[in-house]
């Protein structure tokens, strides 16, 4: 046994399954050290954002981490934009960074820079393991500290010499956490601001969002209290028969509008809402004036159990409203989000998985699947446009007998359209859409409202991708997908309803103004 | 004037002519800035990766900074990898990375990050403008700081508010530095230890390769010591008419065979050398027993200057050999590096650039070329792969009556391959060809000399790009490039006579083994 063995052993005893990987030579003892443990399925990804993203999207799925390969500073540096988004979702991940042997670190060879300094804004623990005998009891630390809580990156540097040096250590099973409960006197209390209270309402962050936690929120509801959900939300249960809360509106003056006259908002599992970007003469804190705010679970709390205790406390009721099913009529005439959304709401199956990084188009088809049958949404908790294809790819490979769909805005697919390949390579069961508007629509948007003025012609070229229009359907046939490309509504229909009805992996230009 | 005027105009005030940028709404002002200030060319890069690459080949080309404008620390981290190959390459940079309002910061909103942590590992200078008055001044820092020397990256970072505030501050015009020539007493000390040297070598870093530099080096050589140069330089005058430096071999032990026997090493603008990776039982420091290195320059120092004087105090013969030119014959039969090196040579006219991330068909062009028409080698500096049409794209912008040439290993082309849609837009004179052999070759070369042992089936899934295999010429195709597949030495010969004798953008798939 080498340390690469340690590493990949260690990973599996710890129900490590998956590793997303982009290797170079640093790596090639834990490639080769793959073919020795079976357990750890090793997916290829020709850009390291993919594996980052992807390693996101199976956790966030999977409720564990997987890991990923990453080849020294710069193939961290290049997963670090979808490492972001999976720390803002509180995702469990383990990210093995390759380093120069550490003998050869003194010399500043051309691949040498500050890994732990480049992986430091993203981990919540990086370590390097600078012998064979660190690398199995590190890599345990390193599963454990992904789970948190709350959950995040995990980066363990391995030196080359380390894992080509012979070793015997492995490190131990640990066992994933739990959360602990708020203390009595915190639910107390909370209930009684409740109580007291003329208009409150309770506000979910990620681990509020779970089966579990929608259940006592909908007991909430039913009490009259109102909830909401923050926006982006990593892993949202949705559909007919569940409770669905309200969603934080995105611009931060909608926000305060839909929130005027609450005097009271209890945060369960997230902090005080804020606007997501700042503008001049708008609020960059979305509570109202008057209105308090109380913590009653924070991120790394059982923000579920909390708010059935709350429930309890008030003695809501047991039965909770819940989304009854109503699928739209067949959209017709021209393409826009709203006909997308409906045919998606009208195809796909229970126990779908979305992969949202669809930017302007985002919202019309969330409003429109509301009472689709049941799915969970994932949403681009960090802001860092890329995701929406990786994240795809992570979690068809955490849930293989489940339809994903990837919807993603053209500016955006193409930041890593590199995942197209990987699946078409691992046969996943994954439609991909783009929504070919041939603008960063979204910035035309933000344009107005950060007071900037109007874009001349050099605003403008920044602004427009449609010089010259990107082919989707060459595009995404080139890196190995079946594509087609839509134009009306009924195309876009029919082409869903068959994705939908069959399995393996597909693209979908969708042709939107 | 507000804070992004006075940046943009501090800029061109400064020789800044170019901005290679992916903005987001915190950018909006520098956007509609922009039109504005006419003497600075807006460059839209659908990926940060490209606008990195890119200014680092602008930087390479035309002696100067070009901006690179990027949103947050994601966008940042998009841009590490060419980044670290332009802090490798000494490249002047300035990126100009845009932040939330500086009062929103505390908020912790979704795209909130440590900008300035991320920056560090590749940047010899970082500061946030945090209000609009220290806009201009520290952009007339950030352009002196990435000159250096030795040059590199600058990164300013610039809150939306220092953006939108009102000023009246301007920063000054700064003079680009000039490099210290080192003592005369080093000199004298390198000429008697030449002297004194049974087999004295010369070995030039990134600064002392320049037209003065080979010039001076060709004059020791013409006196009888051995000169190589490092073995990937950030830019390097060759063909026909020009002296030609040995390189220095890739592989350590080869390296340490070629430079047996040598007792001393004098250092112009580099440092020791040192393998690229570690390997057991291999050596790290190249440098053979017995043989002593001096520095002559350092990467700060006037290395021309210091050539010069070393020849002058030695004597050395003012003709130096330079390189006939001999253009190979066309090559026939089987497509492989070196029949598409022989076309390359044949066809490339004078002061042509060629871009080299093409991994391992590199070498056997570069050998194909010494003897071609007068033309810049730029090479991957710092190791990391996705450098090749970024740089390429900068590259064709600095020099736009220059014919560029992209050459790409497949699995490096990957990386970044949106830079093609960019040299589409902007209509620039850049014949993108791609070595597709659907592996990463180098690996199954590493793997073997890494004593990893053979890859199993495992392994070779990390290692193999062949399931599904890219239809390149659909995928650039996709992107708005002319495109075309070349299967034999012919029809690659013809595809380069028809690319290099016709202006614009274009693409060859070369279907190599």
């Amino acid at each position: 046994m080498n340390g690469a063995d340690a590493l990949i052993e260690t990973l599996a005893d710890n129900g490590v399954e998956a590793c997303f990987a982009n290797p170079g030579t640093s790596e090639m003892q834990f490639v080769v050290a793959l073919d020795r443990e079976p357990r750890v399925r090793p997916v290829l990804c020709l850009f390291e954002g993919v594996a980052t993203g992807a390693a996101d999207g199976y956790g966030r799925m999977a409720g564990k981490p997987a890991a990923t390969l990453l080849h020294l500073g710069p193939g961290y540096a290049n997963g670090g934009a979808n490492l972001h988004n999976a720390r803002r979702a509180g995702t469990p991940v383990v990210n093995v960074i390759g380093d120069h042997a550490t003998y050869h670190r003194q010399y500043d060879a051309p691949l040498t820079s500050d890994v732990a300094g480049w992986a430091k804004p993203n981990s919540n623990w990086v370590k390097s393991a600078d012998s064979a005998d660190a690398v199995g009891p590190l890599a345990a630390e390193a599963v454990a500290a992904s789970y948190g809580p709350p959950g995040g990156c995990a980066s363990l540097i391995l030196p080359a010499d380390s894992a080509w040096s012979p070793t015997t250590v492995k490190g131990p099973r640990i066992a994933p956490p739990t959360r602990a409960m708020p203390a009595a006197a915190a639910i107390e209390a909370a209930a009684r601001a409740v109580r007291a209270a003329a208009k409150p309402v309770v506000l979910l962050g990620n681990p509020a969002v779970t089966e579990q936690g929608l259940k006592a929120a909908g007991r909430l509801s039913a009490a009259g209290v109102r909830v909401l959900n923050d926006t982006f939300i990593a892993r949202q249960p949705r559909g007919a028969g569940r409770f669905s809360p309200d969603r934080m509106m995105y611009f931060g003056e909608q926000a305060m509008m839909d929130l005027a006259g609450a005097d009271l908002m209890v945060l369960v599992g997230t902090s005080v809402p804020v606007a997501f970007f700042a503008y001049p003469d708008k609020p960059s804190v979305l509570v109202p004036d008057g209105c308090r705010t109380l913590d009653l679970a924070d991120k790394a709390q059982d923000a579920a159990g909390a708010l059935a205790a709350l429930a309890d406390a008030l003695g809501a009721p047991e039965a909770i409203p819940v989304v009854d099913l109503d699928l739209p009529d067949a959209p017709t005439g021209e393409l826009n989000p709203y006909a997308i959304g409906a045919s998606i709401a009208r195809h796909m199956p229970e126990g779908a998985i979305i992969s949202d990084d669809a930017v302007t188009a985002g919202l019309p088809i969330f409003m429109q699947t509301k009472a689709a049958r049941p799915h969970d949404w994932l949403a681009l908790t960090g802001g860092a446009i890329g995701q929406g294809v990786p994240l795809a790819l992570g979690a068809a490979v955490a849930c293989p007998d489940r339809k994903v769909l990837s919807l993603n805005g053209d500016g955006a697919a193409m930041y890593t359209v590199q995942g197209l390949w990987s699946l078409a390579r691992e046969n996943l069961d994954v439609t991909v859409v783009v929504f070919a508007n041939h603008a960063y629509r979204i910035l035309n948007i933000e344009l107005a409202r950060t007071g900037a003025g109007n874009a001349g012609p050099a605003a403008r070229t920044l602004l427009d991708l449609g010089d010259p229009r990107i082919d989707w359907v060459q595009v995404a046939g080139g890196l190995g997908l079946p594509a087609e490309r839509c134009v009306s509504a009924e195309s876009f229909d029919q082409a869903m309803a068959r994705a939908m009805s069959t399995p393996g992996p597909r693209f979908i230009e969708a042709a939107i103004r």
